[in-house]
């Protein structure tokens, strides 16, 4: 099987595995209990908070773990918004569901919500943002690395524009983690939600960290863990597999980065080499490292992507994050894209176990497979594709 | 190590952890992923959600997985009591803090919450629910069995009742599930809230039943799974893990049962016999199988965990499911006990893997501990305790 759906998840790293293994085996204590196995547990998670703190440069006290990125998203907008009555939220048009679906559910509370436009590279424009700024913006969302085109947004110079304002700011750093270097200082973001399982570690655990002072409502309530912020018993194993996977990805940041971004540069230029009427997507230079999004004229994505899994190799239309999959894109809508050019698109997102053999055995596939489907294309006609 | 404080959590079965392992490893497809990766990653979750229903008779399609018991317990309450804008919520004074927590935000949102009391042996009083239950009930939500000394509720007639006036019924099973024989349909429940890992399962997993037609709003949104209910990208070999443990749990329900109670019957008895001046707490019949709550009097319970620490036995003053070790039990307090009895209590849960010699161990160390704090107690005086 060639994967190239990293940006969907990623294999378990075999070292975070191994670290994740004695927390479900032999130390199972609840981090809560004074025994011997609870200060185990809470040992194991302190330690992995400093590894998740480090990736980031963040302080440890400012990182709170939850069961992914879809919570920390949840919890950065409402947590904030809740502490208002009312008031405004800016988000921007091309933001995963994860952000879109909690801004819908404020706006039904009370909340207006501004959704900014982006151009046809995904690229949002600093002066909508500014021109939106106002005494009712309680909180600024808007994406660093975007989930199906790559599309990289000036994060530094948003959040210092919504200072400026006097505004939170949050990201969503699902997709960047692990891709680009993260430093929260640097950024001086508020809010900055990250997520295991795109980084090599497990599923289902994730963080947001919040600037010491930046206050906000939690929404999980119970026994007190994390600072009351973040109530339940905690998933020791899988916090100590994302604490070990943040360790691994600072320590190999540079040379991950290198190597996810050749491989994604070859199979870009191969396959504008070598399939005919394509198109690259997303920003030409501002963008994931391990991000290749294509549109094939007159192919179904879906199609492909089936013929592609029979051919052993793993690809995706765009966000595999949602269970919507018929739903047409809203990236690309928003991107200014046809129903034809977005009907054509394909996903691929290299990661850190590919290799270029298979990046090369998959543009061999993808020709066959591209003009298999085009010789039968109703957009034959339309369009009349050279053999490639 | 002897562990006795499987309340608070539970080791992990061998075989539960063997069926994780794939999706630790080679099978880590995003499940809404369309190839092969993500298929099979959809069918562990569908399977394991079949073995979860089949534990507590529902139907595979009434499971809603969660990151465990506490988001269970919120979901459920929050999700329907803002269906309403206004009303009362009827709970009881001895639930966990998962529940009292969010009843607290609802009631500062403007609901009206009613704590049930308790009798001295922690069990509430059908008639007191009965004056309470009114057209602005919006939701009841009592426990099945007490997480600190065991009491189990009546919650079929609870049910019943709860149906007669037209209201919503909500149980934390977290602590009954495995422990007590559950059909969903025979209780007549319309929310029931579970935890993996007090059943041998991982930890950071959960599921809350949802009978069918019963509506809810969910709390955590983005790409739509758990049909909307629950988003987030599933945890899918905790998932596979805690599908097991249910499966393993129904195969082995009154043995494990038994065994259970029988080392418990053991403790109590030999605790009872050779120890001066303690009582046993919690509902003399009405109890979990594996629950042991005493009070010994002149001790305090902190120290005498820690000197059983150091013996090499793990065991809990209450809950362990809280973080706040060291505010007074509110469930001992609702009971009517003294802040003496309160700090001279001890819970001991028997779980699957504790054999009898184990408990014979401990009742020997047990007695010298207790001895050696009694000699030092400033109660000395107070109660002349005799040499055991
Ligand atoms: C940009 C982005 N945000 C949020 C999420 C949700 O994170 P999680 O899968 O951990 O719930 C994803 C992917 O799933 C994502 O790509
Ligand atoms: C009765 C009860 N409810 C809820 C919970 C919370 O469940 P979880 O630990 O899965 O968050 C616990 C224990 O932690 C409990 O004992």
């Amino acid at each position: 099987m060639i994967y190239l759906d990293n940006a969907a998840s990623t294999q378990i790293h075999d070292d975070v595995l191994e670290s994740m293994l004695p927390y479900l085996k032999e130390q199972y204590g609840n981090p809560s209990s004074i025994h011997r196995y609870g200060r185990l547990s809470r040992k194991a998670i302190e330690k992995a908070r400093k590894q998740i703190a480090s990736l980031i440069d963040a302080e440890p006290s400012e990182i709170f773990i939850t069961s992914g990125g879809t919570e920390s998203n949840n919890t950065a907008l409402r947590g904030i918004a809740t502490k208002h009555s009312s008031g405004q939220i800016i988000t921007s048009s091309i933001e995963h569901d994860a952000i879109l679906e909690p801004c819908k559910k404020l706006s039904q509370d009370g909340f207006d919500v501004i959704y900014l436009p982006v151009d046809k590279f995904g690229m949002t424009d600093i002066s909508d943002l500014k021109n939106h700024l106002s005494e009712k913006t309680r909180i600024v969302s808007i994406m660093f690395g975007n989930n199906e085109v790559g599309t990289i947004q000036p994060i530094a110079d948003i959040a210092k524009l919504c200072h400026d304002h006097g505004v939170v700011f949050h990201t969503d750093a699902v997709q960047a983690i692990g891709k680009v270097p993260i430093d929260v200082h640097e950024l001086d973001v508020d809010l900055l939600s990250i997520s295991s399982h795109k980084l090599y570690g497990p599923k289902g655990i994730g963080a947001l960290y919040i600037k010491k002072g930046v206050l906000l409502n939690p929404m999980i309530l119970g026994g007190g863990q994390e600072h009351g912020l973040r109530s339940g018993t905690e998933n020791v194993a899988n916090i100590v597999g994302f604490g070990k996977a943040c360790d691994i990805a600072k320590n190999n940041l540079n040379e991950n980065i290198s190597h996810m971004r050749k491989l994604r540069d070859i199979l870009v230029q191969k396959v504008s080499d070598e399939i005919s009427q394509v198109t690259v997507n997303g920003h030409p230079e501002s963008h994931l490292p391990n991000n290749a999004h294509f549109t094939f004229l007159g192919v179904n994505g879906e199609d492909l992507i089936i013929k592609l899994d029979e051919y052993g190799i793993a690809a995706s239309t765009g966000s595999a994050c949602s269970v919507h999959t018929q739903k047409a894109s809203h990236v690309l809508q928003a991107m200014g894209f046809s129903h034809e050019q977005i009907t054509g698109s394909l996903r691929l997102t290299t990661g850190i176990f590919n290799d270029q053999k298979e990046i090369e055995h998959t543009v061999e596939i993808l020709k066959k497979v591209v003009e298999e489907l085009r010789s039968v294309s109703p957009f034959k006609e339309k369009y009349s594709f050279s053999k490639n």
